[in-house]
């Protein structure tokens, strides 16, 4: 058994069951130890940012941690804007990457570069074996960081001569995640909110699995407390059947408004809500700092620490939820994001995985959803475009039997598009629906709130994606993917039905103004 | 003035005449003093990884520096691989990287990461710029530091906030690139090259110009010493009229053959050879050590070096040239990488730029085209696959005149395919020869040689890119390039010919095995 064997066979026995690589000459010997030891499905991503997208995605619906393999410096750093992403999401990912034989450094070939330097910005642990020996021990410790509450993303640098030299065989594999406590915020959360006026609870992280979300409305049943979430989510389920949370708007003007009339803001799985961007005059952090209470951060069991909040204020077992609001009516015609929004919405199924790259045109949909049938909602964590599409493979091929949808902007889809290839060659279950609007609209928003009221040449150019404009019917099809475009709400409703009646992906392109 | 366009003005009084960028949010204020100050190009990327390449062609045929605008870390990350190319290429590049305003980094917002940290490994030069009356002269020291010989890529990191702000006014421009010696080493070259059995000649950078290799087809003629070049020039004059050099051969065992009869191995612009990658019991440096002479490296005036090393030979002013070799017939029927390179070679015009990110299909070319009329080789330095596309599209930027021709592997191709759409958006008249074997094939030659006589799945999987089989001509359609498919020798002679008559870019589908 060499250093790569006793890595794979290391894998293996922790229960990894996928492998998100794209290997070259110095990951050779683990893709041979794949072989040898066999047991893992290997995934090929076309680009870095696949493997890295799709392992966030896998490792945020399997709830356990995702395998990348990835090839020396320049590899990784195509890989390292969806593992912002995964950091911020919490996704516990170990990323293997392999590195130039550890004799063959000093004389500075073309692709060599300080590995462990590139990975150190995006990971929580690095390391960088020194002997085939130590390798499967390393790995054990790399998924025991990456599972290390609240979870991340840890980097194995594996070089070339510490796969292919002798080893003792594989290690203990590292234990499941460490149990998590609800900390020591209970107490001091329930007096406060009994002395509130205005109490609201600002959830994340597995406050806003469903078991968190049924102590939350039991605490808002006791408190009166508003239910608030992250704007962008790891992880949220909603839908028919489960308390309803609003989400905190993105701009922070509008953010801070929502947030000014509470007094108490208990965090629970969440950090403090602070703004996406810095503006000129505008705030940092949305909340008055007099108004947080720290029940429990994302490293803790804040559904936990919800349910024994609940307890601590007597609050009902069970309290009856708020009337679902009713489905909105999807209108005919020319589309536009509500209608897509609500036509999506009526007819997702139930368990569906929604992953939402929509940037300036998902609003409709997460408004309409709130009536669909219970779901799963992941969203864009570290804000690093190009997430959407590999997260959906990864989510897809974690969760085998549901329906993954991907609601996704062109312009972010753009970024690592590779993905459709890897949903059509994994034969995975998605549908994308893909919002054509041809421009970085946020963008353009944004210029038009800093002032700017006739764009000039650069704005233009840097803004608007036509022309040319992008036959996403044909791009999607090239890759591998059926697709359908759909410009009315007719139509979209059409297309939709066909392409969740069938297996396999399919791309529907909504063309919206 | 703020301190963006305090930078614009400073970028436009230095002579940057086009901005490759995908800006985002905090990049905003950059926009809009490109439309302030006007005069720059704004080229749009699809993708960070697409204005890094781009820069690099840029850089390497302009002469000049090139300027990218990128978007925090993850939008820098997604650049890296290319700058690696460009920082092995010694091309001056200057990055400039938008951050959260100064008093929000410490609110740890979504998209927020140590964007100096991700710099790091692939600058020379890495600034965060302190105040918004810094940042013209912090853009003026990143200009000079990519311009240092012998060029290289420079950071500079702009938080938003340092835009915005008032500033005093551009900064004095960065000199030209300070004038390059020749370095120490012509009199013991000379000594040496006198006593020499076997010498060679080992080229790289300037040398590999035209001036440079006149003046070693100089030096030849007065020693009989070989002439050799990089296995991967920055940039190769080659063709009729111009002295041939051999290029090192990839494979290190090869390339050791190459060496071994050599007692003096001449380093003009050049590092002495490597191996790409290290191999159980495979050399890592390529010449024996005794055998090198060291006349002038990357960061001299290698051509002036070897100038003056052919006077003090004595050597002839202007020695005859070897005569051509005839060109390959091209034959028929099906297509390979030999008939392949023969039509193409037949084909490229006069002052053709030649973008070689062939990996396993262009030795026929590069052989064929030695008969060529003059023309320009830029290859892939650095070996981050996705280079070729954006590198065209740069170079197509910085010559209008001269013809384009992109020799373009497709699973490289595939890292940065969104380069079709800029090289349609802005019409640049460059050729893409995309060579389509639906294979990582230089993985599958390095499997076998590792010994791997029956590829296993896992091998299989991360080595075929069928199925599903990537349809090119659609693909380059939907992202607004026309294309044509070519299975024989003759089709291609017609889709090039045609091809080449036109303006603007096409791609040509070539089939092979």
């Amino acid at each position: 058994m060499n250093g790569a064997e006793s890595l794979v066979a290391t894998a293996r026995a922790a229960g990894i069951e996928v492998c998100f690589a794209n290997p070259g000459t110095t990951e050779l010997s683990l893709v041979s130890a794949l072989d040898s030891i066999g047991g893992l499905r290997c995934v090929l991503g076309l680009f870095e940012g696949v493997c890295t997208g799709a392992a966030d995605g896998y490792a945020r619906m399997a709830g356990r941690p995702a395998l990348a393999l990835l090839h020396l410096g320049p590899g990784l750093a195509n890989g390292l804007a969806n593992l912002h992403n995964a950091r911020r999401a919490h996704s516990p990912v170990v990323v293997v990457v392999g590195d130039h034989a550890s004799w063959h450094l000093a004389a500075d070939a073309p692709l060599a570069s300080d590995v462990v330097a590139v990975a150190a910005p995006f990971s929580r642990w690095v390391r960088r074996s020194r002997s085939a020996r130590e390798l499967a021990g390393d790995f054990a410790a790399a998924l025991a960081a990456a599972l290390e509450p609240p979870g991340g993303v840890a980097t194995l640098v594996a070089p070339a001569d510490a796969q292919w030299e002798p080893a003792d065989g594989p290690a203990r594999p590292a234990r499941r995640a460490p149990a998590r406590g609800i900390g020591d915020g209970v107490e001091a959360t329930a007096a406060r909110l009994r002395g509130a006026r205005a109490p609201a609870l600002f959830l994340g992280a597995d406050a806003l699995g469903a078991e968190g979300l049924r102590a939350a409305a039991r605490v808002a049943a006791a408190t009166g407390a508003a239910l608030w979430c992250e704007t962008f989510p790891a992880r949220l389920e909603r839908g028919r059947g489960l308390p309803r949370v609003a989400r905190l708007p993105y701009f922070p003007e509008q953010a801070a408004l929502s947030l000014a009339r509470f007094d108490a803001l208990v965090l629970a799985g969440a950090a403090q809500p602070v703004a996406f961007f810095g503006y000129p005059d505008g705030p940092s952090r949305l909340a008055r700092a007099e108004s947080l209470v720290a029940l429990a951060g994302p490293e803790h069991d804040a559904a936990g620490a919800l349910a024994a909040l609940a307890d601590a204020l007597d609050a009902p077992k069970a309290p009856p939820l708020e009337d679902a609001a009713a489905p909105p009516a999807p209108g005919a015609g020319a589309l536009d994001p509500g209608s897509l929004g609500a036509v999506l919405a009526a007819l997702q199924p139930e368990g569906a995985i929604v992953v939402d790259e929509s940037i300036s045109s998902g609003l409709g949909h997460f408004a309409a959803a709130e009536a669909a049938p219970p779901h799963t909602y992941l969203a864009l964590t570290g804000g690093a475009i190009g997430q959407g599409l590999p997260c959906a493979a990864g989510a897809a091929l974690a969760c085998p039997g549901r329906r993954v949808i991907a609601l996704q902007a062109d312009g972010s889809a753009l970024y690592t598009l590779q993905s459709l290839w890897t949903l059509a060659r994994e034969g995975l279950d998605a549908v994308v629906v893909l919002l054509a609007n041809h421009r970085y609209r946020i963008l353009q928003v944004e210029l038009a709130r800093a002032g700017v009221a006739e764009p000039g040449p650069a704005a233009r150019a840097f803004t608007a994606l036509a022309p040319p404009e992008i036959d996403w019917v044909g791009l999607s099809r090239s890759l591998g993917v059926p697709a359908t475009r759909a410009a009315t709400v007719e139509e979209l409703d059409r297309a939709l039905r066909r392409a969740l009646a069938g297996s396999g992906p399919h791309l529907v392109e909504a063309v919206l103004p």
